[in-house]
């Protein structure tokens, strides 16, 4: 206790308000510049509606000049440069939900249940806890006792001040159990409405996939069957009625490995067209050919290539090379792994299968509800079952270790890494050490930005272990992610900074003495309190502000669109539309609920900061969900019941130092009256799940009865045929003489059992479909499909067959018709089912025209396999689905036309779908809440 | 450790031993005598194949004297009279399931379990471990140090004789492993081996109602509809293909109350019959009637009545208070739980809908497997479900305590139960004082005495605290009371004698300092292991001896025939065939395979004593299991999970017992190499019960689907409509002009809502039929449907419409037409599906007829209500069912005949389906393994 303390306190606010603000204040600036629309507003160029951001950023009138493109000259625009707030709030929760999905609804919620917990805490706090701290004089009698100790106003108003075993700590008792009582009860009525939201929003969905499909794994071997047809056989058996179709899962590394290269050079080859169309005098680039790193010796032997015919000629034998590795994948038996997609025709059905034993042996023929196809983690799918429980279990070890030593290798780098240190390893650092300042700065800096570093890295590393672990859907991962760091958070900054000593000193003491536990935190805890009202302020409020700045994908934009980046293609790569980390973001939410609970009766004064925190949160993750933020996938709140185990360990935690704390303060009587606390909210909690959790977990039949009755008679089997086919293999080429009928495609296996493919000719409708579908998407999206359309530059050469795919034009002068739109959504292919939704969502209202002949006009021109991919189109119903409405009346972005920044969204959304994307660098840079860890 | 210990020993294996001999040589003589054959094989009686029993009894030849009623006068049969145990062990584990049931077989092959896994570490105990502590010389070291030390035989053939730190606990640690392992390999075996029985045993079974029953708890309310609307509209909406009807549950307790009665007075009615019809000359008996018990003090003023007047009187005006209870019962929605059984048509929709989530709320139609109609535990069904979470925190709170301070108020009554005490209160015992015998033998004998009671009471103080849970099956009681006595038997009996100081004081120690567990446990527990092996020769050998004699019963039944017993009816009373008391004997065995696993390092002389245990239970409970025990329902050995984590909880104190002792001989060292032990024990139970224990939960589609595929065809509606009606209501008879169609059952309202009762006439088939049920079980098994049989005693007045079933006749008389069998086994009514499997398990061939007009013959006679009775026959199906095979062709006993036991049996099996049973003393007299408590 200290008056620094205050002091310290004081100026922290004032730095981190300054700061907060000065982060606004930049945002407001730089969202007005279109320069920045693509860092600002990447989201809105994912649903190729970029024409909207005009709204947000005013600067309309003056669009006609060349500057505008860059700079926003319209001075009214900065005036009300904070309109963005009234633009995020005006929009209500069913809005939010249409617009942005249940995920990030909900998780915007978040903090406004944050605020529903601690703003009435914080007004009973100041009625009541405060004045009875504060009219004690307990700190005033012990600086009397020891001349040496000082204390600040935040002492004087917290427990601290109150006498040991007096009667005004009955004030405190009775607060602790208004605010479990309080907190409860919001808990219950959040859970309550997430679950409500969660099945409104999953009976609002129109037919997908997901929905009707199974995912089943350990399918037993048999020598004499392959796995498709034991599938087929075995659910024919138990689900005869209600079972559609299947589909295997292959394992199919290779063949992505393959089609990523393949689309490297790709881009390569993109970048030189878009070059030499840009200023046709160019002279054609060369290179020197080498197909591994190690051929760079050679560099003096080999001769330079014209660049484009070699990458051509290697796009070509890449894709020579996919087809038979496709062709193998296929029909060899070893790339299947023991596991399935199984659809159904109802709803019902599926809901039953995914929650039945279905055979005798629990690890057998073990079943769950699907991911959404693209939320399915493929890598993860070809793990063999029983390595699961084994991986798992080396995890857990890996991460128990790594919370509990977390500190011990960033000490020993620290230690290292000081200046002499340096000096010897790397002597021409040695002038630096002649000046004083540097010295000093980096001997200060150094070890607060190695931490930072480290504290940067771990969700990241904790999702690298989680995904080891082996969960099949993305969201799963994030979900186990994010317990993994909350445990991390709480033991390495809560208790990090509460407790002496190192942490598993601690534990061991722990262990073997656990009724000293709440003693020790009743002592150390308090102390803190002070410290982690700066903690808020440092890594809650100013880390917000420079979330809604993101200073750190600004920058790297702009650095990369001037340094690096030639074509649009790569400008999307470098800021894709960010994905939500809740797997960061959640836990920190939690962190900060714990601080609040566990200080709101020992340090009232805690509860101002975090109110502020919240509110600032709620407006500018909003606005973030809005703009920026474009989900991987829709997991319908699943995250919502690991959020609430956080807050239950939050209220636990803040009984066990209550209790501590009073029979330091030697009111023994108290403790039996405490005890309770613990227990009823772990009932409590236990009530909750039996409520609720069941809700995130299985689908109800008589929900899924409801929807199955509401949407009758449609043909669900043509969508389910590939929804849940490898991308990979979705994506490759398919050889024209190749076997490739629905059923070998499903089983892994020609019907036939051959695996060197069949010589009968490939009649099946779906036989050319993959084949062009990849192909298809490229064109169309440079629209060769629309003859006026084809670029000024034709390249040379390009054989035969090929021929027509590598028409490359620049896209901005094809843009104008409404076939555009049309065309591309048709074109979509089934692969990309993200991509889908977001088309879908876009074209709620495109009519489903699967046949070719009823396309008509601006099919007319392509050539035949076009024909071929719009026709291939996955299902009519994914035309009606995801987003039953939107928020935008389909029609209007097919008024609008011919801008840039439209065609620019449009071609955003074709790349999405591609497997490969760019390292993300920035997602890595700007994780929310900002990490500023103290 | 000393001298004594040893000689304790010897002279408790030398008593133990001639205990056992004596007791099987008893057994061996009483069971030839026919007198007790009730008491020795009452089993054969249920199923009215006593004359089966002459097999085991072999007093054939010499049958036809009188005495040999009473004696068995063939001096053969006493030669082999050991020959029960080749009977017994002859039976192949088929058999065995065929005759007496899964459970039973599997409960006997727990011993076999034991000795499996006991023996080989027996075999490993002689030949490395006593070696290896025989040749060290520790003990004399200590006793050479420590003077007043002695130590006997078994401490030198422990691991205590082992130097400090030496090596030789190498070998120690390396049998630990071992032994671990070896349980492990048979705990797995074992399990796969149960559940294949138990999958096998389902597949054979024939249709049963439970097979197509789910039960269905909390309906949600509903001001406009009833419960039984209710649970139609919602499972022909999300079941709609698979539902076929349902039943409301009742609460019926008042009437049970009042059939209860009528049959005590029924009771008392046929005594009188049965004395008059003896000794015709005897005086009709008089009686002072009274209603309640106050009004004893009124027998002045009252007159005397004629005694079968008044109670025939009596049972006239119980049966209108009945008639009109059950119509108030079936009428009014106050009655009706909100809970259900509903039936679907194949086993497949019954298993889907069990193992599924139904409605968004996961507290609302809540669905589990039904259990067995005679394994229902009505009264629990009563109970509404969301108090059932509290009242198990209560229980768990209660048994807590009762585990943990159950040794003080027994301390406390053995202080106040001696002789000055008791002079104190009873001061005409003073005399007893006076003789110093008197004195010492009181002192000495009540404090055991009293222990001994009370640990004979605590699993029936148990039981009822599980009932109080409110499980809804007396299989899932049972189940459940297991884990709390077994919980009971480690902390007192285990533990009781391990440790010193009082069991709370213990337990604050540990939770304060848990590391110090081990090491408690390690200097400890191998001191007792001289007590345990007495322990186990008393508890183990001598009461399973004492369990074959069923000495108790065996008093029991000859004082109460003596005495009290006149009717064939009350003597069935007496001695009711015992249900197997597993909740008793599964944690008892636990208890012993503990003892065994935490010795068998430490000090393996205990395994030959245990070894003796189980092979001789296995023989004795063989014996048991084939003549005495007959089960009151069967679970298909849905008790292994629970056994299976009693062994591995063995295992684990095991562990810790073991780490404790090494770190006390300070081979530190070791520990890490133990520490493994436990963690792999633990990740093992994880893994069966991955993979194991749902197939004790849940019935996986696949099974079902390919029983449903194999008995194609069947009308599964009219079996199902009443098998889960209340027995009493079942039993209760029908006002004739009562509505009581199906629809009203099945929904406890009248189909038009009023509650008065209509007056439309009954033309529903079902109408008469629950009327008479009862009435003509009782008729006739009187056989007063065979005209040339009705007794020679006509009773007195009689009017009209209840006359006919008053002809009392002596039954003994009606026997020898085959018309019997087919009458008794058609006429078993739907209520008592326990007697029903009994029937149908007889009558396996007898041919389904359920048409009245079929029955022809033997039905002309009756009167029309008992057409109905025939003609009402539950169902077809039933008669096929149960057991698929029998052990006995169903045409032997029918073919023999008229025969005294044969008689008597087939009137128990009609006995059986009263719900009204003797308190069963017998049953707690004769508690297996005999609670000799040391």
């Amino acid at each position: 206790m200290s008056e620094s303390g205050s002091l310290d306190l004081l100026s922290s606010f004032w730095i981190n308000s300054v700061l907060s603000v000065a982060f606004l204040i930049c945002y407001a600036l730089f969202k007005n510049q279109p320069l920045n629309s693509r860092v600002y507003f990447p989201r809105w160029y994912v649903f190729g509606e970029d024409e909207r951001i005009d709204e947000f950023v005013n600067c309309g009138e003056s669009k006609g000049s060349r500057i505008s493109q860059y700079v926003n000259l319209n001075w009214r625009s900065y005036l009300n440069g904070f309109n963005w707030i009234w633009f995020s709030l005006r929009k209500t929760e069913e809005e939010l939900i249409e617009l942005v999905g249940l995920d990030s609804t909900v998780f915007v919620r978040i903090f406004l249940f944050g605020l529903k917990v601690f703003v009435p805490m914080l007004l009973w706090g100041c009625a009541v806890l405060i004045p009875v701290n504060k009219t004690d004089g307990y700190l005033k009698v012990l600086q009397e006792q020891h001349q040496n100790l000082t204390y600040g106003a935040p002492e004087s108003l917290s427990i601290a001040n109150v006498e040991d075993s007096a009667k005004r700590l009955w004030a405190h008792l009775v607060a602790s159990y208004l605010f479990t009582g309080w907190t409860c009860l919001m808990l219950y009525i959040e859970y309550a409405t997430v679950e409500r939201m969660r099945y409104d929003f999953l009976a609002s969905k129109k037919q997908r996939p997901d929905q009707f499909t199974v995912l089943v794994r350990q399918v037993p071997r048999d020598e004499n069957q392959s796995v498709g047809m034991r599938i087929q056989e075995f659910f024919q058996q138990t689900h005869l009625e209600h079972y559609v179709t299947h589909q295997v899962v292959y394992k199919a590394k290779e063949l992505t490995k393959l089609i990523k290269e393949k689309e490297k050079y790709e881009g390569k080859l993109e970048r030189w067209y878009d070059q030499l169309s840009r200023e046709p005098s160019t002279p054609r680039p060369t290179i020197k050919p080498r197909k591994h790193w190690y051929h760079i010796f050679r560099c003096f032997t080999t001769k330079r290539e014209d660049a484009i015919d070699y990458y051509e000629r290697e796009i070509e034998r890449l894709e020579d090379e996919i087809k038979k590795e496709r062709k193998k994948v296929l029909s060899d038996q070893k790339y299947v792994m023991r596991a399935g997609f199984v659809s159904f025709d109802c709803r019902w059905a599926a809901a039953v299968c995914a929650q039945t034993q279905q055979s005798r042996d629990r690890t057998k023929w073990i079943t769950e509800w699907a991911p959404e196809p693209r939320d399915v983690y493929w890598n993860n799918l070809a793990i063999r079952y029983m390595l699961l429980n084994s991986r798992r279990l080396v995890v857990t070890a890996l991460v128990v270790v790594l919370v509990i030593f977390f500190l011990i290798p960033v000490g020993a780098v620290q230690v290292l890494a000081n200046l002499e240190q340096l000096i010897k390893y790397m002597p021409f650092l040695e002038p630096l050490s002649r000046w004083k300042y540097v010295e000093s700065f980096i001997s200060g800096f150094l070890p607060g930005a190695i931490l930072k570093i480290f504290l940067l890295i771990i969700p990241y590393v904790l999702r690298e272990l989680t995904k080891f672990e082996g969960h099949v859907s993305k969201s799963k991962i994030e979900k186990y992610t994010g317990v993994k760091y909350f445990v991390f958070l709480v033991v390495n900054v809560f208790f990090g900074n509460v407790l002496i000593g190192s942490l598993f000193d601690q534990l061991r003491q722990y262990i073997a003495a656990p009724t000293s536990i709440p003693r020790a935190f009743g002592v150390s805890i308090p102390k803190k309190a002070t410290f982690f009202m700066t903690f808020i302020m440092i890594d809650g409020w100013t880390s917000i502000a420079a979330e809604v700045l993101r200073l750190w994908p600004l920058i790297w934009y702009h650095i990369t669109s001037v340094l690096f980046v030639r074509t649009d293609k790569e400008r999307v790569k470098v800021i894709p539309a960010t994905p939500p980390a809740y797997f960061i973001v959640l836990p920190r939410l939690s962190l900060y609920i714990l601080l609040g609970l566990v200080y709101a009766v020992i340090s009232p004064l805690i509860l101002p900061f975090l109110c502020v925190f919240f509110a600032f949160g709620f407006l500018i993750y909003r606005n973030q969900v809005i703009n920026v933020y474009e989900p991987e996938y829709e997991s319908a709140a699943s995250f919502w019941p690991s959020f609430h185990r956080n807050v239950i360990v939050a209220l636990i935690l803040k009984h066990v130092t209550l209790i501590g704390l009073f029979s330091v303060k030697r009111a023994f009587a108290s403790t039996p009256f405490l005890l309770p606390l613990p227990i009823v909210t772990y009932l409590f909690h236990l009530f909750c799940s039996e409520k609720f959790y069941h809700a995130f977990v299985n689908y109800p039949l008589q929900e899924a009865r409801l929807k199955d009755k509401n949407e009758l008679g449609v043909d669900v089997k043509s969508f389910l045929e590939t929804a849940y086919l490898h991308p990979s293999i979705k994506l490759a080429p398919v050889d024209s003489d190749s076997d490739d009928d629905p059923d070998t495609i499903k089983n892994g296996t020609a019907p036939n059992g051959n695996q060197s493919g069949p010589d009968e000719p490939s009649t099946v409708k779906n036989a050319t479909s993959n084949e062009s579908s990849y192909k298809g998407l490229r064109d169309s999206s440079h629209h060769s499909t629309n003859p006026h359309a084809s670029g000024p530059y034709v390249h040379r050469g390009g054989s035969g067959s090929s021929g027509s795919r590598r028409r490359w034009s620049k896209q901005i002068s094809a843009v104008g018709s409404p076939d555009f739109y049309d065309a591309g959504s048709s074109i979509s292919s089934p692969v990309l089912s993200r991509e889908n939704s977001m088309d879908t969502f876009r074209n709620a209202s495109v009519a489903s025209s699967h046949d070719p002949s009823q396309r008509g006009g601006h099919v007319e021109a392509t050539d035949l396999r076009q024909v071929h991919v719009s026709s291939q189109e996955p299902a009519p119903l994914n035309h009606q689905s995801s987003f039953e409405t939107t928020a935008v009346p389909p029609t209007t972005s097919e008024d609008k036309s011919a801008e840039t920044h439209s065609t620019e969204g449009k071609r955003d959304r074709r790349e999405q779908g591609s497997i490969d994307r760019l390292p993300s660098l920035g997602a890595l840079d700007q994780a929310p809440l900002g990490h500023s860890e103290p």
